[in-house]
């Protein structure tokens, strides 16, 4: 990104105060935004970043002071930043993306092909497929029998989606991700563990991006979800059967349970782990490394293994790493039991 | 799945009481089962499952009750639970399979393709290969020089099989998985990490299944070994020279470390990690998360991090969690002590 | 590896005692030899394991008495011993590498591709990468748009490198692998995670190995960057604009947040998880299924969740593990109490 203050402000209908051509090199969050980075601030309560940003430049609501930092004035500043999102980020590695079908591509019986779909090379698309428009399919993907694939989605290289599968419209996975394996369900009989078809499907909403290497099991029956807008980091395990609503953000390394089911944005941090069969509620939010198992109420914030609510949770970890002091304070105790023992007896 | 109680009954050589038009859509255990799956009940003690379980058809014993429900009374419902499952299974997704030998695929010098052996578009099957009957490698995977593939094994795409690793029959692997990648073994010199080269192999046994995006090294020497019959889910990390005994079930995203050995019908649940270079008994389960530093006894359950008997584990999580109220009561002794210090100083 | 004794001393320039006719087979640490390996000794004070190791022969400092073990003389152990490492570890793997441009490869307008570079079937290097002298591209692999691989760099099966990714010289990586992934970063408006660009790269070392379906995000200005000589196992996440100096030891499953920086010669161990915008020291380690929430200092070890020092986390399991004697000794305690008031009152 390369754009002028002046720029900038055309395009989101917005008013400078500042420096009108300053260039903007970037777009971030305003708490991780760096020099040359354009932010926004819509909340109130959250002024005080104002003066703690890197950013240089932010766009704010219409009553905002001047300040020292050049600001772009506007009467929504989220849906003005969201505009000014839309705009750039399609330009930001769409350069190196393939365009038309490549020779080598196979395309199966009866595949469907939108108006300005892509497909690398070497890419095996099987029968009955449907690509929707302006959607970009890198090199080496598969894509199984009667899958879908919404418009404007975008495939890099190694992506594996199963038959049957059913992705959105403007949807994002990266490299060497699994969408629709088989479940892990089997049925055990004198020790043996025969294998239970998993004859359900994925269903991956609109908006969603998933990180690389990730592994999505298809149904049993039914459906696996993935809600319109969720966010799933790198290397995340995600099991037959669950539901996950719009708008989470599932980090790195996670891992949930067949048939558990998790609520509108709801943030499940690095590594931790969920129990089958739980119910995750709306903007629950479940720390690093913990282990879930049992439901979590919506709002609520869980930590630990098994997890707490994280006040509960702070208290009994705070406890544990006093322990050793904790000991002396009963050795302590005990003497002065002792010797008050001892004074009683003496009397 | 779609058979009649009256021909199931003949496929599996049982007396029906109840509907004999009954349509089941389905085949699993009597806990997961939902309406128009067929399940099983071999022991008495699970009788009362037979109220609750929504299966709509259930294979018992020939002593068995009539009942609300439609029963195929069998002498051995395992037994034909099991061939049931065996004749329905192949047909699941089989019909997507790939047939015959695609003309993109790379067939090296001197490989042995069975019968009926199917070899889906652009994968490279290099020399010496041997791939057995009815063999289906879908597309895009990647068999190294000299390994063995058995019969009516399953690869899924995208799938890499290291050069002389060796696989048994009726195996199923899903997309991403790598089998054979170097052991993680270095000999450090004055600070640098020196290669240490992992010539060993894998082998894996009859009937094993094995997830999405899985990765099992070769040994060092010798071999890295998965029994007959193990399962193992998504994104499960096997490191050199681990030996998995038979029909032992890994979860997913579970670690195992080097030359660490796990006997039979063992249970790793999710996200355990296990330290190199100690036996897991037959029959022992480690409780999902928990973190193995010692060897674990055959029919031990443990829990933890470090993992301890699931009885010691969960004693010491319970006085942990109360540690906030222990606390307390030990303030309130430390105020009688002091009273009484007080009351013996008064005398 | 078959080489005698005496081709050994020949190619180290050492002096042998005992049998120049043994055949070695193998190298390896001192610690983990079997028989007919070859090892070496550097530091006095590991002597004493010279009549422990299983190693058929020892490459010792020149003072080292005669043992009943064949040994090696050399003036400096430790390099010869690298030396040997060197001379025989290409071979191992190295009779299945791919030589010459497979004829399916794609090759891109304005690839570099150097001498005695190789590429496998169906690999896809897209336009303007530069590919080093005597590198190896398996098959299946994807180098994105302006990549660049160094010389000697071995790139196993299905990796996938994205656009402008830059890797070193002899590097190795396994099946799978990803390099260049988007960061994992989203701008929240009203509720809705936009997408933030990350325009910025992944840096990867001279002699860096790095495991199957590792995942490594590009950052998003700048660089991710993996130090020289560092070694990274299976399935490791490392986020965007991560740091890791050089000689660092990455076991599997680890995953590393956001801007974290790990210094020299670190040892993460398996499954720890460190968050976002800390820094891990010098020579630190960090313990298996560690949590590590906060900067450690170079040299220290840390354990835990949240992760201490080694010390104190110890100090804290000892006292948890015994908690339940503690609430043994504290019902005791408080009886005593209860028998001394009565005693007080009576008086």
């Amino acid at each position: 990104m390369k754009k002028t203050v002046k720029e900038i402000a055309e395009l989101i209908g917005g008013q400078i105060v500042g420096d009108p051509g300053l260039v903007v090199t970037g777009i971030s969050g305003i708490k991780e935004a760096v020099a040359g980075d354009i932010t926004f601030l819509a909340n109130p309560k959250y002024f005080p970043l104002l003066e703690k940003t890197q950013a240089s430049v932010v766009i704010t609501p219409f009553d905002t002071q001047a300040l020292l930092k050049t600001i772009i004035r506007t009467q929504n500043p989220s849906l003005a930043f969201a505009k000014l999102m839309s705009l750039v980020v399609p330009s930001a590695g769409g350069k190196y993306h393939p365009k038309g079908i490549h020779p080598t591509a196979i395309i199966g019986n009866g595949v469907s092909l939108g108006k300005d779909a892509a497909i690398g090379a070497y890419t095996v698309v099987e029968d009955n497929v449907s690509i929707g428009d302006k959607a970009v399919i890198h090199a080496g993907c598969y894509l199984g029998h009667n899958s879908k694939i919404g418009r404007e989605t975008l495939l890099y290289a190694h992506v594996s989606i199963r038959e049957e599968v059913i992705i959105g419209d403007r949807v994002i996975i990266h490299n060497g991700t699994v969408i629709g394996s088989d479940g892990f369900g089997f049925a055990t009989v004198d020790g043996l563990h025969h294998k239970i078809p998993q004859i359900g499907t994925v269903e991956i909403g609109d908006d969603v991006e998933i990180g690389a290497n990730v592994t999505i099991d298809r149904a049993r029956f039914d459906k696996t979800v993935i809600g319109k807008g969720t966010k799933i980091d790198n290397l995340v395990q995600i099991a037959h059967n669950v539901v996950i609503g719009q708008n989470s953000i599932i980090v790195a390394q996670v891992g949930i349970s067949g048939s558990t089911t998790i609520g509108k944005s709801v943030i499940l941090a690095g590594q931790a782990g969920l129990v089958g069969h739980i119910n995750i509620g709306d903007n629950a939010v479940v720390m690093a490394q913990s282990g879930v198992n049992k439901s979590v109420p919506a709002g609520v914030a869980v930590w630990g293994y098994p997890a707490k609510p994280i006040g509960i949770a702070r208290r009994v970890n705070a406890a544990v790493q006093n322990l050793p002091k904790l000991y002396n304070t009963i050795t302590e105790l005990k003497k002065r039991i002792e010797e008050l023992e001892a004074k009683i007896k003496d009397k």
